[in-house]
This record gives C-alpha cells, sequence and structure tokens, in this order.
C-alpha cells in the first residue's frame, strides 16, 4: 500500500495511492500519523478518489515530526568527500518546514547560496514509537520507505570558516526552507529488503547517480537503532539514509534554475522537482 | 508579562505566571503559540487560579517548533573550548522532544553517555513570523526570553573519531531526549535590552557560570536574524543564544546523578532542575 499527503478540491487529505489514482481515507484516520501506526485498518476505508493529475503532493511526514539524515553512508560518497567514515553514524536533523513533497519546486535561496546540489537517499519512516531499539528488531518499528532528495548547499556546508580551519556547517548547508523534496507516498508493507534497491538522480535526464541500497555502510536497521538510542522516535519521524557517489559537487556540477531532479528508487517510483530560485 | 505551559488538576493548560500564582488562560486562547502571538489580548482573560506549587512546569514551546541553538557565541567560551569563533553563527537544532520544563529532571542516559554538562544561555522565543530579518528589526519579532539549559554530553560531542581526525557530533551530543530544560515562562514586554542581563550558573549551589549578556559575539537580534535568512520563524520557535564561559568540561567537572543545576537570568528568574539517571 502506498499511503501520503495530499492537497485536491481545496483541502488537505490523506490518501491511498493506486494505479494513477488517489482514494482520500481521511475520514477514517487520526491525521496521517495514525494512518501510518495501522495500515491494516486504512486500507479499506472508503473515499473520494481523485486522479492524480488533480492533485498537489506534500511530504509524507508532519509538522510535529523530525527528520534525522545521516552523513557519509556510502563508502564511495565518503571517498569522493574526502572524509572517512565515521566511527558511529554521523546524525543531522532537517525541519519540517525544510521539506516538500513530490512535484514541488525546490527553493533555490539565491540570496544565501550559488550552489544547491542533489542528493538521492532512501528514507525509513516510523510507524511504531520506539527507544533503545536493537538492530535486529528496528525494522518492526518502521512503517515503510520513500525518497528523499537530501539537497544541500554547498557553499554554506563547506564553507564556514572557523580560525585557520573549516566546520561543516549542516545548519547552512542543510536545513533550508522548502529545499528537501520527499515523496511521493510511503510504500508499506511491499518492500521484503531495504538493502536490496536499486537508487538512482537524474538531472534533466542525465544519470548522476546510479547504485544500490546495498552498498550503506550501516544498514537501515543500524541507523534506526542508533537513532533511537538518543531519542525516542514517533510515527512520521524520517531517518534518511546518506547518498550514493555521484553527487555534482565532486563533479563541478552544480544545479541551476529550471533544472529538473529526479531521484528513483527500486519498489518506490521517481521523486520529481524542480529547481526554482527564490531571492527573499 | 510571564506566560508558560503547565499541568494542574490532571490537565495541559497555558498560564501567566504572576506573585506565586498561575492564570490559566487556556479558554482564551487557541494554544500556546497564539498566547506568544498576541500578550496584550490574553493579559486580562480571566481564569482558574492555582498555587505555583500544585502545577507541573512544560517547557514554553510546542512539539511543532524548531528549537534552533547558536554555538560557540561567547568568546570566552570559545576559548575555553579552544575553537575559534566562527566566521558566521554555528547553529545546531535539537528536537522539541529533547526539551523539558523547569524542576522536570534532566535525563541522564547512562546507557550511552558518561559525561553530562551544564550550559547557561538566555533564549529568545519568537511571537510573530518572519523571514529574512534584518538584524535591526528582527527583535521586533521576538515575543520574549526564557532560560535555557543547554546540556550536553560532552563525551559523545567531543568523541567521535573520523579516521585519524574527530568530528564535533551536535546530534548525539545534543539532542538526547529530556534533557535540555528550557522555563519557567518566557518573559513578555519587560526586559528591554536582552544584552544587559546578569546570567549564572550553579550546580547544588556553587557558582559555575558568572557573566553578563554583553559579552555575546553575536547579539540575540543577529543571531535571529541569521537563522531568519536560512528558514521561517514561527511563533514558538525558540532561538538559544549560546554559552559564556565555565562550563564543567574544561574543569574537569561532570555532572552526577542527583545534583541539581540552576540558571539564573536577571529579569527572569531561576531554572532549576536536578539530574536523574535513566538506564533504558
Amino acid at each position: 500500500m502506498r499511503l501520503g499527503r495530499f492537497q485536491a478540491a481545496g483541502e488537505q487529505r490523506i490518501g491511498v495511492f493506486e494505479d494513477g489514482k488517489v482514494r482520500d481515507i481521511s475520514g477514517g484516520v487520526e491525521g496521517f500519523t495514525d494512518a501510518l501506526c495501522r495500515p491494516d485498518a486504512v486500507d479499506d476505508v472508503g473515499g473520494r478518489s481523485f486522479d492524480i493529475e488533480e492533485i498537489r503532493h506534500f511530504p509524507p511526514t508532519t509538522d510535529r515530526n523530525t527528520i534525522f539524515c545521516a552523513g557519509l553512508n556510502y563508502e564511495a560518497h565518503a571517498e569522493e568527500s574526502d572524509i572517512d567514515v565515521p566511527e558511529w553514524p554521523l546524525i543531522f536533523m532537517k525541519p519540517p518546514r525544510a521539506v516538500v513533497g513530490h512535484e514541488a519546486p525546490i527553493s533555490y535561496h539565491t540570496e544565501v547560496t550559488e550552489a544547491i546540489d542533489y542528493e538521492a537517499e532512501l528514507a525509513a519512516v516510523i510507524g511504531t514509537p520506539g527507544r533503545h531499539l536493537a538492530a535486529d528488531e528496528a525494522l518492526d518499528y518502521v512503517a515503510g520507505y520513500t525518497i528523499f532528495n537530501d539537497t544541500t548547499a554547498r557553499d554554506l556546508q563547506f564553507g564556514l570558516r572557523v580560525g585557520d580551519d573549516e566546520m561543516l556547517d549542516w545548519f547552512s548547508g542543510k536545513t533550508m526552507q522548502a529545499t528537501t523534496p520527499m515523496g511521493p507516498y510511503v510504500v508499506v508493507d511491499e518492500i521484503d529488503d531495504p538493502q536490496d534497491l536499486a537508487i538512482k538522480s537524474r538531472v534533466d535526464g542525465e544519470t548522476m547517480q546510479d547504485d544500490t541500497t546495498e552498498m550503506m555502510v550501516r544498514s537501515v536497521a543500524e541507523l534506526v537503532s542508533f537513532v533511537s538510542s538518543r531519542v525516542r522516535l514517533e510515527p512520521g519521524d524520517v531517518i534518511a539514509t546518506g547518498t550514493p557517489e555521484g553527487v555534482g559537487a565532486f563533479q563541478d556540477i552544480i544545479l541551476d534554475e529550471g533544472q529538473t531532479v529526479e531521484v528513483d528508487i527500486e519498489g518506490i517510483g521517481t521523486l520529481r522537482n524542480r529547481v526554482e530560485a527564490v531571492s527573499k
């Protein structure tokens, strides 16, 4: 089943996506996180059906959730970044206001950055609250999977000088308003092995990243377990699992206004967004 | 006026704190952020009055907000940390689940850390949404001020090895569940100059930090302006402004289970919390 959030006929709704249609199940659930908690129960909630062309997608999380992102979690990407793989998972956060849905613009805040980059990632969405989860039970707390494009302002991420050194600035580089696409929906109960999925990104149709989730340094289960050792995970929380090699920064590619970024993940679909300059 | 969130007689409430009492104004506002947006209107909302001893304090923010924290924002603290002052503000975030109210325990997660430290900080709480604010208008978007104890797991913050280097781990060091006291309330319309306040911390009555907010590298206004250049600020968002010198880490002091940390800020009051070990 594919669960998501969308707007149609002027209202925000929760829906089940199937065959080019979205069935509005808002009437049968107490919000999106409730749907994530009990997908079996909502599968046969009836409701108005919309054509996919009529809707506006919202990211499949809520403004009460937290978005945890792993950095440097594919060895080849750590190598291209010229940084070793960290001893334990390196996690940074994005506030919910940084994320946008499928087909929404990626905001390019030209007032403060000149170098936006893409990062294709698999993201796990939590369905059951959990704390101190062992890795071998962690996937039981995941409702499903979605696609995440962890866009980054590279000039800010790599540009912060601290005396004679540089410090990675995860805040300025990663959390800007409406920059990070996520969606189109959460795929629930369809993906048997999250470590065996093809993952690709394209810019204006040209393949930029082409790898598999098997190449992660820490598995989805290990990342969920790690984050739960720090905070209690809540339904709707997102754990983005890092990007494979092939980001723009190390090929001297930066995104331009008007370019389209697509991320494909096997078993989920395609997340497509266009870069749009925003001055003020 | 002093606005806060609390629990009394089994219910979560919003209140005005005055003279050892709290007046419940929940019936006259649409949630805590609404009260922050229009403090003049809520000042004379009537409601049941509770003695301060009867209530449980909650942190004066909400689970839809974001908590932005400045690192290394007092020169003497940057010096004791042996890190230069960054070229632009270094911001990290805490999720709302990391914060607790006045008199609530500071969770010491002994499963994952052996070194919890205190950090006394002044925090601004946003009252008006804003983006790309100039520093000279930024304080108009602040509803008021509160006290923040940016506790830190020092062994995790400083302990992440990346090859032969170490990387600061803001996530593990700063965001753990229920570790960060904030409150007791937001002081609205009483503080004329946030850069002229005495700020102190004590552990079991012994003074650890004793400074003034005049010593900040970037002013509250500059920090609010900076964060608003990255994301839109929302009512209830918190901007913690960094800690003065005198944290435990550089004096070989770590907090023990059962110790009490108090932070005083002139014109606001005292935030008091006891360290409590939590295993699982």
